[in-house]
């Protein structure tokens, strides 16, 4: 839908937040431990070094609520909006100890997050005022899929299907497996469950014609060239929805999405969105004294 | 040591497999069980696509035992090794529903850990003949420290603590909440555990000075120029064993190294590596004829 | 596909196998320790009591294994199958007491697993010679999802989707939410995930013909009498994929599948299939002359 | 106790709950993202389609409450009160999303509970003014032992031993192995831990004598007639407790609590208990016009 | 029974192994990384310091096959029998690494639960010809509750109720709570599932004799002196089974014994029982020039 | 630091609590469920029967709360204070039977981590006035590092290494397999991260002074005498920090303290601390009369 993109279920992430808890804390922190007295509080800022898209804040606040749950956290931005450089995204006040604790893992957090999003924003801007979306892929980091697929949505990405279990699509491989493009569309739409459509990975307009004559309702042009997408594409979406990918980046995916492909998917959205750059200011503390014990 | 890197044991990384799994196979492969006969076997190729560093094949190797363990997967390349353009990183063999089912779980893997191996490998190349270490820190991904680590390792790097247990660093928040770098300091040393070396943060060579008669002998000079640094390092490395870090590039790591630090830690090695580009080739289907059943 | 049903991966079930374990021996069978030596050892055979459709011998498998890894297990009958009454389905060897300390666990799968598939059976066969589908729903047992719809399966039925996530369905709640049938339908089409298709509930032909106009192509004709069912379908289904649901029992599924609908829902597979009657017999004791120790 | 069945402590079954939603919610409700506004909000009734015992609301409740804390729900029945057809059980008030997607997963349970305590219930009144108590069994769901005798309880049977560590049973290949009734008996009451009590599986009536002779306090007739169980009753009965079993339906249970057992245990209550129909009815939404964002 | 007591099932403490395991190594081990060859390999004993019976050699051989499943592991004597100070218990052949990374872990579990079977034994012992047995409590660690029983039980101990499901004990505040201990007992006996026998705890004869007389057979004298134990027991030993419990030592445990109860439970078997001196001695280094690499 | 020792974040010990829980009251108390109406409430106090330092209440509290979220939890004992015999450290109010139900669990880790803490101050103690610091081990019982450490911390004890990725000691077969002393010291210094100092078992004076020279700045003086101690210290702590470890008790601790190490390590601590005797008693019960229900 085209309204703010719904935060997953904090089931479907939370166990992430445990565990980078845990392996960067472990048994505790002990430079905290020996020189921030356990009654020093303050108040802390998150801020966006360089042009970003928020997201993740949510995630966040998880993490330091997690690591000392006396701790407030107070958003500034919504997810999906950009921050400029030195805007505050969010503060925290408490305990310094709480605060220093976490800070390390949720920036981690919020370095990637805000790293996906705004390296999808920027294809999406690329192909604005195309009818093409921009879509991601199961190019995930391994523990990531949900956050991943969260980040490229608040970026402005349609989500392709989460995982083998809730979308078909014959690929090279199973094609050749099944004898042919002509006997794999056949095979697979013939027992795919009825609410799963079938999507075929086609490598030349020949092919993309027999998949079609074979009752594919949509492809996915492999490595196609934009010009051989602008040539084939105006007969081809009379009869299928038709997705580019591979080979496509910010330089040319306008070239694509102008071809009136109605979609392309980019797998570096998730695996190699450069990190944000986004830091913790401590802005206020109120036991300047160090250790009381 | 010098030898090769040890893999963490299975015990550190086996649950990160299980989840990848779990998100992207989930109940199951609906498109191999369509059109791939449970019968069909073959052999695949793990192939780099550009020159990389190796790592992560006993990864990818138990990736694909997990989704079916009657899969063989054998290594071509030692963890650490050079692989140019085309070459096969590893053989797998059997069920082509196995290997299908496990072929992004497991490039998803290699592609970041290969990633990291190479990019770290190019800082340890570029600081070559000088006595001076590329150091890791725990910017790494949630979920991903011990691997990333070992990632960074793999590529030549050397790790630091791995976390907020087993390492002491007192960074400016710290030093403000202890009221000044000598207080910080001397307050650190005296309550430390013996197994831990306290390290120091500094701004600036007096600060270093301070911190070095408060009986510091481990220094981390944060955002510190290069010229800076040079300056200042025959003075300081008399007393101290020095880190530099911020701000520190390929394009300029070379002159920290000459400079004459001990040590350069760099978070890029782990938070934005890009993806290294691996794939996955049949080789040969035996059972071409589709599904059987 | 129509070759024989795929067993779900362990990794989706074993935790159940565990579980089940965990509740039923804790921390051990008390009267098997007091009367049966730690030497004893015997066969057991698995037989069906009366006319059943085989399902779940690996899952008995898997119980028998994990109490007693020394245990051999053999399958006599593939799943799907019917035994006749006193017909062996397997036979267990080795320790006595493991034997027994597994028994109950393993009856209870083979009891719900073999219930669910011999009932689905029933109404396969009650529309054999139809091209009319039979197709489970989501009203499965908690923690049951995939075995419930795998047993399903195994008795010849066809697995609707698995959950929320892998499929559209259209409720009577969602379509007044949405503002009628129409405004539903629109929406959901054009925000659905292209790896989905919509399928939707309708209350009668005129509502199914507003759902086609509006674009759906998979209707669900949700508590319509068989004779309403005959008079819509032939034009109904020129323009979408039908499936009936909402009161058909094995007294009148024939009338719906005559009817000319492709598919017929139905919960009553998975929450009120009877137990199947299975038991095991103890076939032959080596050591009868009980406790030595 | 005579008073209110104690629920289960959520510990016992909360993982139940989480594993649940888990499979049937995943990565999210693609229907309700698509077609609900996360504005909409309503309330909705849990309500009974036939007469029914009710079972389960807690658990009902912390479905709801954990796809969607916000939602507020109040419980109009007490657990093992007995609701008519149409009698609202609970009302759920809230975001309509997460009542719509919390639906499936939350009448799961209650068509299961209320099915075990509806059925159970008829047992027990159909032993009204005997002094017989009807006892369930271990042949409950894998996954379901503490719930299922919870809704066993409930519907007003006492509670058999819980799993094999906190009952001992001697069964006819327990007997067997240990040499006969009377060595089995002998060894199991001399070994036994002092707060179990020893009950033995007898054939017949002789049986039944030598395991009191041998010390027995408390036997299951197993698969014995109601005649024989009226024939030998008066004479057992002064010796030890007596508990029928095997081959017992709502036919003729009168008659074996008529002979005068102390305890009729029946298998069907947990393994064959049609399920409840129960249905979620919206009575009102507040926002009608659909997606907004 | 009177045979060797059954390990229990490593389902039930294979978790505290892996816990144990990463609780010592976590990311792992430094030293032997730093300075042991990967191609080590050597032979290790463990012994006993001093006189003790041997207890969880398999849980020991547990933690190092999980270290390192290539490692070899001999035990060299039975569960429950005595080891003389400097005997050989086990001896470990591979890797040095990984023989040295579970040393101390595997040296934890064996000092603590030799250290219970030891200390057990002289309760035993002192015992040894009379006809009581000793028996544990619940006064167990957390988290050990199976290793501490079973190594009791390998101690020469019979093991109480597991747990709170598993025993009924009615204590002072139970009885005060039901108006006196004849109300207690009558409540309980008329309740209680008839699989577990009713314990009464009761402070002096006449508590005892009113206990008796609302029908318990199962008596706890708590805190009793030897002197009014051996007064009471022989008319009470007629009606009911005896325990003494309560400031009972090595010192002073014969005089209960003699004094004629049947059982004598003893909290400090599992929470005071001093550690057995154990260790590893390394006999053999195949690699004795230490790093190679 | 010198201020009250941080309880452990309970991350990091609420899954033992949980497992105690578990453990012990398994699926429900049946005595509490037969004689303690639902709906008596009361107040208990927690109290020490001999003298002893308060440790552990938080976690206490956290079984009461687990059992019974009604239940509250005044603590009147800060950790680490003595409490004289009995002397109330706590009170809880509530529900009887939560009560009475988490009684033997909470006080299960009471006893022992009073135990620990109390142990501790012993030695502390003995060497009042001294400079040298008690130190702990990683002789802790499996799955209890974290609660073991906080008790000796409580008591006054200083923290070593919590396991081997924390901490560096090059050990008698360390050494040995490195090819002695002055190579295994060397190599590791070398080798070492830079966050963690090398700790050396040393045998001899000469043992030591072959360490300095190699570089170590911190040893192990390993089972020698305080004689001996007492004559080589003067010289080797102008070098190095020293620590004595091995056959030190109560009786001779002082000796080594005055010796002149900086530190004592004692396995004894948490390896064979004797339980504390802390127990609970009923101060009120609101409802008398036992059950109504």
């Amino acid at each position: 839908m085209s309204g703010p993109v719904a935060l997953p279920h904090p089931r479907t992430w939370h166990a992430l937040v445990s565990l980078a808890i845990e392996e960067d804390v472990g048994s505790g922190d002990v430079t905290s431990s020996l020189v921030i007295s356990p009654d020093a509080a303050g108040r802390a800022v998150v801020e966006a070094r360089e042009s970003s898209i928020v997201c993740g804040l949510p995630i966040a606040e998880a993490v330091f609520r997690e690591v000392d749950p006396s701790l407030s956290f107070e958003s500034l931005h919504a997810e999906g909006t950009r921050a400029t450089p030195g805007q505050p995204l969010a503060v925290i006040s408490g305990s310094m100890r709480g605060i220093l604790t976490a800070e390390r893992t949720a920036l981690n957090f919020l370095m990637r997050l805000c790293g996906i999003a705004t390296f999808t924003r920027s294809f999406v801007d690329a192909v604005a005022g195309t009818s093409c979306k921009i879509v991601d892929t199961r190019k995930t980091l391994p523990g990531w899929r949900v956050l991943d697929k969260y980040a490229a949505a608040v970026g402005g990405a349609h989500n392709h299907r989460f995982g083998l279990s809730d979308g078909i699509l014959l690929k090279d491989n199973h094609i050749a497996a099944a004898g042919g493009v002509v006997a794999a569309v056949k095979t697979a739409i013939s027992g795919a469950p009825a609410n799963l459509r079938v999507q075929v990975e086609v490598e030349s307009p020949s092919d993309a014609r027999a998949a079609i004559e074979a009752g594919a309702e949509f492809l996915l042009l492999d490595n196609w060239s934009s010009e051989d997408t602008a040539r084939a594409v105006p007969e081809l979406r009379e009869h299928a929805l038709l997705e580019s990918s591979g080979g496509i980046h910010l330089g040319n995916v306008r070239d694509y999405a102008e071809a009136g492909v109605a979609r392309i998917s980019i797998g570096a959205l998730t695996h190699s969105a450069p990190a944000a750059d986004i830091a913790l200011e401590i802005e206020q503390m109120d036991t300047l004294g160090g250790v009381t014990g």
